[in-house]
């Protein structure tokens, strides 16, 4: 065992997961992974990586038995894409986790940080703090992220468990899921394919992944308590951003804007109010969005590239 | 079955659940009733009634297969006098909670009403309301009943439920549960017993419990969705109510005012914005609080001459 402990981290395959092991096992845990995967992918930092089924209560239990961690980092949740803003699979999940909540409490974890999203607050023009703007999820998926955060506050509060809940808002990356924006529009431009988009007007709150992963891996260890937004804080309109991977991929031409609806419950403004995770946390982000989009574009390119040479079932 | 079919209510023989019993019934509803005692008691209004414990799972969803209900009123909760607050029991109830509502919506159900808590706000000197005023529950019943509100919620979306929650302020009557302020300091001061209070200056939103039932019973009939707070909307001292027990019991120089120190997480002012239960609801208080505390002492010192006249076993 490190000197740190153990760090139960579920997800730890996932797209937040992975860099977020990394910077864990730099800060000096050992870092146990879970996957829901029958064969896990080897990710940087992992020590050891455990098999569970997280929306079966029972299994939940089970692996904290045999983990015995002294922090938790919960990330796994469902996240297929298209589908997990209404799929009931929410629910299984909720109950998944609480349960890991009230087991890692229950056998005497120390400091616990679970994955919540800038869904579960109502939206509106002013940045969303964590403080005063109320929880008013308009999704499934929203809804059962905020009854987890409450879930988790009170398995905390029941075994004296160090809570902290971060509201992650719009995280990008090379390997963000399938059908999130900006993978899916530079993958396009870059295959020279054309993008249908909607007007593209609602503004939103980008962040790196890596810069994600780091503002998590300062929550865990900063030992701040309660909700807290991870996100830059910057208002970019998705216009904006869909501008500039055209500029970097040099596709422009082949957006066409406003050429798909807005999808329902899909709101004009998520912006966070980052004074907790720049003040408390101390974290401010390293990758500007520029930066960022470039090297999410870099990677993707260097991997279509990889793809097409090479057979099917080499993809990774 | 009767013409508007079976309401499942849990929580039958409850300080709340038995008053409303008999109103659900008298709308025409076909109540079934759940208790967690082994001898349920007779409640007027209920068709039928099960034994569940409803802080098990498998137990909620198998009630559910059983009763097979068109309408549920989640009204079971941990009420452990002066435990209640703190009790880790409150993580199993959610948990049960959760399954029951999950297992409603799957099997069909299509009106739910859940019984949430004032104690869910972060309390504060405004009138508490429910869109506007922050969840942040200092405890940890607050902050399992405000998990439940939002998985309600996200069950409800997964099962196309039409899902109200009614957030209870502060209720009493003659049956309320042992250690409340109205029934102990009653029953104190009938008893020609000293009552030691704290200086009493808190603010809260009493309303008689048949009130409080008539408020619920409205609320499933009228399908407002959502939050809606259950309280008179009037501000009123903890020291004026107990010199409105005292004046009606002639034991107001009893009284020790400022004897007892305010417990912890002990707010200010706990007072309901009522305009959604007044406009959209169509409920208004029929009895205000100097009847419904004559009510209440009327009722308890009757009950306390039953007493010392009757056997120990004798008594409800």
């Amino acid at each position: 065992m490190s000197a740190r402990g153990t760090l139960l981290l579920t997800g730890a395959t996932g797209f937040i997961g992975r860099p977020l092991a990394a910077r864990l096992a730099a800060r000096g845990w050992r870092v146990v992974g879970t996957t829901a995967r029958a064969v896990p992918a080897e990710v940087p930092g992992i020590a050891a990586m455990e098999r569970a089924d997280l929306t079966d209560a029972a299994s939940a239990r089970a692996l904290i038995a045999r983990v015995r961690p002294n922090a938790l980092v919960h990330a796994a949740w469902t996240t297929t894409p298209g589908r997990f803003w209404a799929d009931p699979a929410n629910l299984a999940w909720l109950e998944g986790g609480i349960a890991l909540l009230d087991a890692f409490g229950a056998a005497g974890g120390e400091r616990a940080v679970g994955l919540g999203t800038c869904a579960e607050y109502e939206a509106g023009a002013e940045r969303l703090d964590e403080a005063t703007t109320p929880l008013r999820p308009a999704t499934l998926y929203g809804a059962a992220k905020a009854a987890l955060f409450h879930a988790g506050t009170a398995a905390a509060m029941a075994h004296g468990v160090s809570f902290a809940w971060a509201r992650v808002f719009t995280p990008y990356g090379a390997d963000e899921p399938e059908g999130k924006l900006v993978g899916s529009v530079a993958r396009a431009l870059l295959a020279g394919r054309p993008v249908e988009t909607t007007q593209g007007t609602q503004l939103r709150d980008f962040l790196h992944v890596e810069d994600v992963a780091e503002a998590i891996a300062a929550l865990v260890d900063g030992g701040v308590e309660g909700p807290v937004n991870v996100g830059s804080g910057e208002a970019v309109s998705l216009r904006d951003v869909i501008a500039r991977i055209s500029a970097l991929t040099g596709g422009g031409e082949r957006v066409a804007f406003g050429a798909r609806p807005r999808p329902p419950h899909d709101p004009d403004s998520m912006v966070a109010a980052v004074e907790r995770l720049t003040r408390e946390v101390g974290f401010r982000p390293a990758i500007p969005l520029d930066e960022g989009l470039a090297r999410t574009i870099a990677a993707l390119a260097s991997r279509m590239r990889h793809e097409q040479t090479e057979p099917e079932e080499a993809r990774p």
